[in-house]
């Protein structure tokens, strides 16, 4: 399968864990199952939703395998290979392509700063060294550098790109990059801010990389469709009913971080809904107790996605 | 040798490379030799100025072996360990122990936000796994998460972390380290702010980790002796000096971040210095021109560091 | 004429000085006529774009009660009363109250930080003094405090705040203001952010306070209608047309700061408009020099926002 | 009195006010006599310790003239006329020249941002307007827009301004100021951040300006004097136990902000003191109240400022 334009919704899927911290490759089958069910266009793994960085090289290998495999080319399957070198992130892609992804997703490197003529060599070097199609990513809360819009036009109008995920937080420069590569035969830019995908598809994005879509993807694929049909005030009740559901990352918040808090709200909702087994993170990032995942249960009933009766829990 | 406290000068050794990009061990050696020459009291393999995080596992392992052997047990060696995840570190912190340093040094995972009950965790573990004193490391500016000052008070007193490295920025945040660790015994605080080495030291910390101090180490072991001695006046003098050396620093950063401008710059000055073959950055770092090269051997000579004659340049 | 609701377009007027730096009442009713031509549904006084803060006492109720008299109660005029303390903002409202305004726009104080709940008196002291409604403006890039979701839904609940004006710049922020107070009957929130009318309306906001509306008023309430009417798509092309108007803003950006090059950049294109007769500021903010202000006249050329004849500039 | 040299301690006096809310001009009198007897060597009134934003005009100039009397020429004393605009700032500086400063104190404009090459003519045209010395005041976390350190040297070689007040928190930048004006007959730079004033002096300042030395005036002279005399070992032993003593800013930080919570405490601590009569702050900023003002107490008493007994609190 040769991707020719990443379009809909495209979650970062988590990477679930057994009680003892090993990967869980059952529940991620599951997971990977659970998305597909749901409609969704494609699959990105080893996001930040993924707990890319906190995976051991053989352990991002097994998921994108698993993946793959689960995936059975229904849909594209994604990976990411943010990295803190040239270097690395090469040998990284190479292997996850092996692997058999359809692309791969790169946010700037990101432990030293980068000049934006830094990052103009570095997805042209990415281009250049890896076979499929390299996907930019704005992620300046994590990665510290930007992509400049004027960056990202000039590596999509020359081919070194092929799409980009914006999870910068800034409504003005997703527009700007929306505006500068319009004209572009193919190119597309996704959105990773949650709570505003509907105005994103309305300013001109193609589709959006949604955390909280590992929890409730049928519902993204339903935002994505009516906005695709102009339906914008129904568009708009949903988004709102999905910004609720975000209070499923707010439980941990007094002792772990926005992160982790959020990471294990997600996995939570997952182990409620039946999907996954525990909401286990990778060390040092905390996961929710027993009382905060209550909490998570109690909002999942409140707004509808989950029965009030004895589901999950007791394995 | 068992390290029972860490003190004075010791710097971030660079990570030279050649023409192609591969290491250069021939230069790590001479640049081993060269700081050991200026009397420093350790060597911080790994660090950022080493370019930690563009180094693959293997030219880690390289660079560490290099070191410990070329140091002969002279002065201390230690190696960087920060990671994104405790699993990574760890498994890190181990080969770096085999490889012989006598400790390591851990800033935060740098990837996600971390809250600080979750550093607290991690530096535990990092403890418990790890035969060799873990050194904290304050660096927010490059992990976005900051080493609170409690965090590492309640680190110092149940004996997890056995020194703090400050390259904060913020002197106030410095000073409260110092006075909330100065009455554990064996507990020391060194800076990285390089410009401030000597207020620092007059603050109470008790050493300082100079990127530059791989071009003068010298000099930064005289600033130690003076503000050990009380020489103050003396001591702002030549501090005043080194700060106008850092014009090194600036010389590529019209097209470069100011992380490869500087790393560069040390290098470069390196290079006129005749210890190492190039100025050579791993990328997607670039690296200093022959134009901005020229411009850092001014800058040696005017201030002293090199003679006029025709030294360097001639590979 | 008392204020039942607050919607559409109200855009904040510039206040024209002369070559002197004089008031220059005249081009102030004539802008006055100007943005009520165009159809806006109210005129804000003393706002950012009036520069609020560079004028005295007497000037700034001289603006007031011209631009109350030119309007002659054909749409609310309301006054910015952004100040430094409670007993400075009080003082202001009863002298603009008494010059004629219907309303009133205090941001947070902007010299000390403060506390939501130093926020929550400062409102509810407002309200109890004045005898005409407070409208909460949320602009931490100037007054550094943000009006937090909880606040302004606290102080819109109990009445004491009207509506809220929203250049906070987030856009998830935004949708929590938008959410929190969709229930409460009368309230309103309006966008400052003028890239973002489009996306603002479709999330259910009820109007924009566009600076740049002092130069395309019937641009913006067109803006507004074919949002109301859901014409996204149409809507979506003439928002992108405006952003591209933006780039009068940018013009003195090599001298001028943010502020001056956009506030400067608005008054010269209401000059080449023949609106105004000057595109001075109020020292220590400059101006536009004549250079950049024909290129501020080749960019409304370009967008067919002049005619290219020998208009304007013959002063 | 002619100004020839700023050095020493110039505290920036508090502002009293009675219970309900009017300026408390006995106790502004006995605050002048507190710090003179302390041995300060300048008064700075209308500082943010003074609540500069908060007065009206005719407060202001109540302030300086109270201050300016009871002091009758033995230290000079400054105004500060940090403004939003030129024409503001010049207005009151001839209002408080007239009230019978020696110098003005002026940060750059506060509400709009301001280039460099903005703020070079407005400090420019304040030193044209006035005549007396313009002292300039780094203060971003307050005024927003840096005074960058050539812009400082600029204006001090050129004489337009006589000294610069820091409080910018940067301790690189200030040893930057330092640096390029230490070689500028008669020009001072002075540090406003009081928890480091030993290193600030060691560095090379002139002097410190510490809202604190409201409390404790004699302390800080005596750190003054002891950094004076290359005492550094004594002076850090004080400098720590007046760091301590600046837990009395934080009783409040639960309801207030960080800006009221510390001014309200240096009243509260100079109400313990039998200075002033209360703690009392001008809206919206909030006050100590009844507990926390008794935490103070313990403060002072615990590091020897207060004796135990009964003092205080009975009026």
């Amino acid at each position: 399968m040769r991707l020719t334009e990443l379009k809909g919704v495209i979650p970062p899927i988590a990477t679930p864990f057994d009680e003892a911290g090993a990967l869980d490759l059952d529940s991620l089958r599951k997971l990977t199952q659970h998305l597909i069910a749901g409609g969704v266009h494609g699959i990105f793994c080893l996001g930040s939703t993924g707990e890319c960085a906190a995976l051991t090289e053989e352990e991002s290998l097994s998921v994108v395998e698993t993946v793959v495999e689960e995936t059975a080319g229904r849909v594209p399957v994604l990976a990411g290979i943010t990295e803190t070198s040239t270097k690395r992130a090469v040998r990284l892609g190479r292997m996850v392509v092996e692997a058999g992804v359809q692309a791969v997703v790169a946010a700037p490197p990101y432990y030293h700063m980068h000049s934006q003529q830094e990052l103009l060599g570095y997805y042209r070097d990415l281009a250049a060294a890896l076979p499929v199609p390299v996907i930019a990513y704005n992620v300046p809360v994590l990665v510290k550098t930007p992509l400049e819009p004027a960056t990202v036009e000039t590596l999509a109008r020359e081919g070194s790109i092929f799409a980009l995920k914006d999870s910068g937080g800034n409504s003005n420069v997703l527009r700007e990059y929306i505006m500068r590569t319009k004209d572009i035969p193919g190119f597309t830019v996704l959105t990773g801010m949650e709570f505003l995908v509907d105005t994103a598809l309305q300013m001109g994005a193609h589709g959006s990389v949604p955390g909280i879509g590992n929890v409730v993807p049928a519902e993204y694929v339903e935002l994505y469709n009516l906005c695709c049909q102009g339906e914008y005030v129904r568009a708009r009740e949903l988004q709102e009913r999905l910004i609720k559901l975000f209070n499923i990352c707010y439980q941990g918040s007094a002792r772990l971080s926005g992160s982790s808090s959020a990471l294990s709200g997600f996995k939570s909702a997952l182990r409620w809904l039946g999907v996954i087994k525990t909401a286990k993170m990778a060390p040092p990032m905390g996961s929710l107790n027993a009382e905060e995942e209550e909490r998570v249960r109690e909002i999942l009933v409140e707004l509808g996605f989950l029965k009030q009766a004895a589901q999950g829990k007791e394995e």
